[in-house]
């Protein structure tokens, strides 16, 4: 077991109705100025924005806006936004959306507290120093950068897709009601139903053997959300369902399920990277698309956790040889993305992917790990583009 | 389900020498002068209070000192310690032991940071407005308090054992070094459990649903207990077990294992708060022998609850009657406790309790719970004599 930091400073409020609270939890934080950042026009539709700027004023709150974040949110609007939020005297950003609008927030946030170009975060080049304090309304469960300490940006000169943590862009409220996210697209839901589970499975497939309660924790969460991406499926608006799926979206990467790990095995997010970098797939579905392939080329080096996952996450007896049980569980996690429609190849992402591109994509993948990626089996370049073939 | 907030703020920081860490942490918090507040002589004699302050003198932090915190501990000392950071205008408290000096230290810094007398808050009289940081070095695994929102006190003026609980007292951060509790006495262990145990029990059995997440949390949380006592009772230097215990009596009582839930039923806490208030029993010890009574006297409100508990927590088959399914859920956690030598009766906490004593139990307890206890079943004065009559 390895000694670990928990740390998640957000304070969450959960349920119905929730939203209405973020003018008094905006005025708790002592600001003066909010940019309210947010994507496309569901927000503006839907009268999420018109609720939150009501709440802002009943609390006589200043603001400005910023819309127009797309998934995998580019580095030319993080730009935008630091410009504005300068311009305004913005303290405070309060990211109305899912993932993208988050993580955006956060890079706005960086750029607002650091000299110096953003993007030399992401690109690992020095280390933020400070962020301006955030605050999320979330629409979306999928990426739990509500409660985590990670941010994701594309940079479209190149298409690169690159992430950065550090604990100073920790939300420092969450309002998650459940309720907002039932009007998405199921393949959406579908798509975010799978980045939290892989959130928790990218933990659990570790070189150590963490701890129990951890795995107790991770089971339960995993058992969870297959479940209820299932009634989701058929019942969008099961108010019980989205929750459940919300909560777990946010306990999934807060760091509550990798506690006392080697800090888990990435190498799915990364190949996924990639992937969103070149063809701007939907994050869960990429996802979806490449785990598959990647557990067969890496399960022999720790047969022992993909055994215990078969068996206590997919319900596989535990009869047989490990390579039996292991091919059971795998197949049954791809039988139940694609019960969710969610692609289990590249080409059923719609993407014939040319020999020529799967190179780029493994030399990109490799240049970002310094090829040497995850920590189960650690790949290099030849081997992310095995996996990227074996997941044509 | 219900509407939650979830706030856990506290910085914990796990694992083997993670101790040498405080000076480092306690500067992170721009504090001038620190109340180390302790208990007896074991943080004495282990050379902990020694590297602490070491750790503290590297940092160029300065320190006064008070020890003597009891189990169930007095509200005489917390005035002792509001008067010497007053005296010595202490800033932050370092709280160095387990739940009760963690406790104390929360009461003292109630104590700093609000006009009147502390009692008040325990006495429900009015609310705190803030409270001195707080951080703490774990040394027993058991309340919880390190990452929880209460605090308990015993005013010796009537032996009245009262709670308070609010969001300002949550320590800045959580120092957790399994190897800390290594040596404690078996029974101090086994009675820790039993109140991590407890911490989720009483969030389990709620009138509501709960969130399935939650309750899968819980679940593994309860098992993961279970199983690591008994490892403890045979064999108390094992590490793992020894941290395995360690965070789940954090996460038993921060919070997590009650999202979405109505509060949970806190009656077996408060009818042992009296037992613990009138003859000073290792608090975990006269949890374990209430609980079982209480079950036997409320499940038939919620069987529904009792029956998941029974099947999923201690592996009861589902087949028979509910209450056949019940009691043998009861009969198996009291087995458990047996099994590591806690009681299941007052009696065998080694006390012959007279019929005027569980009349005044009762009494007491009425007052302090406005007559009106539980949410399973709600308890009045009459049920709370039943039921320490069972438990005798």
């Amino acid at each position: 077991m390895n000694n670990f930091t928990y740390y998640t400073p957000t304070k969450v409020v959960f349920g119905r109705d929730t939203d209405k609270q973020v003018g008094q939890l905006v005025k708790e934080q002592n600001c003066k100025k909010v940019l309210i950042h947010y994507g496309g026009q569901s927000a503006k539709r839907s009268g999420l924005l018109d609720r939150i700027k009501a709440s802002l004023e009943a609390e006589h709150i200043d603001y400005v806006e910023l819309g127009g974040v797309v998934p995998n949110p580019r580095l030319s609007l993080v730009y935008e936004g630091i410009e504005l939020c300068k311009k305004e005297s913005v303290d405070f950003i309060l990211a109305v959306g899912g993932g993208s609008v988050i993580d955006s927030s956060k890079a706005i946030g960086y750029g607002m507290t650091n000299e110096g170009d953003v993007w030399d975060f992401y690109d690992k080049k020095r280390q933020a120093t400070a962020c301006l304090p955030i605050g999320a309304v979330l629409t979306i469960a999928a990426a739990g950068s509500e409660m985590s300490d990670s941010s994701v940006i594309t940079k479209e000169e190149g298409w690169i897709k690159r992430g950065y943590g550090s604990n100073y862009c920790r939300c420092k409220f969450a309002v998650m009601n459940p309720e907002l996210t039932m009007t998405l697209p199921d393949y959406q839901t579908a798509s975010g139903c799978t980045d939290i589970m892989m959130h928790t499975m990218e933990r659990y497939f570790d070189q150590s053997r963490t701890m129990e309660l951890t795995d107790g924790i991770a089971e339960a969460l995993m058992k969870t959300v297959m479940k209820n991406a299932v009634i989701l499926r058929d019942d969008p608006k099961n108010y019980d369902a989205r929750a459940e799926i919300m909560w777990a979206g946010s306990l999934s990467h807060n760091g509550l399920t990798g506690c006392g790990s080697e800090g888990g095995d990435w190498s799915t997010h990364r190949l996924e990277h990639e992937l969103g970098g070149l063809f701007d797939v939907a994050h869960g579905a990429g996802l979806a698309a490449v785990w598959g392939s990647w557990a067969r080329y890496v399960w022999k080096d720790r047969p022992d956790r993909f055994v215990k996952f078969a068996v206590n996450v997919m319900g596989v007896e535990p009869n047989g040889t490990d390579a039996e049980i292991v091919e059971k569980g795998i197949c049954a996690v791809e039988d139940f993305y694609r019960s969710i429609h969610m692609p289990t190849s590249i080409k059923e992402l719609g993407i014939d992917v040319t020999d020529e591109q799967i190179a780029e994509l493994a030399r990109k993948c490799s240049i970002a790990a310094k090829d040497n990626l995850g920590k189960v089996k650690v790949l290099h370049e030849a081997d992310m583009a095995a996996i990227y073939t074996m997941a044509r």
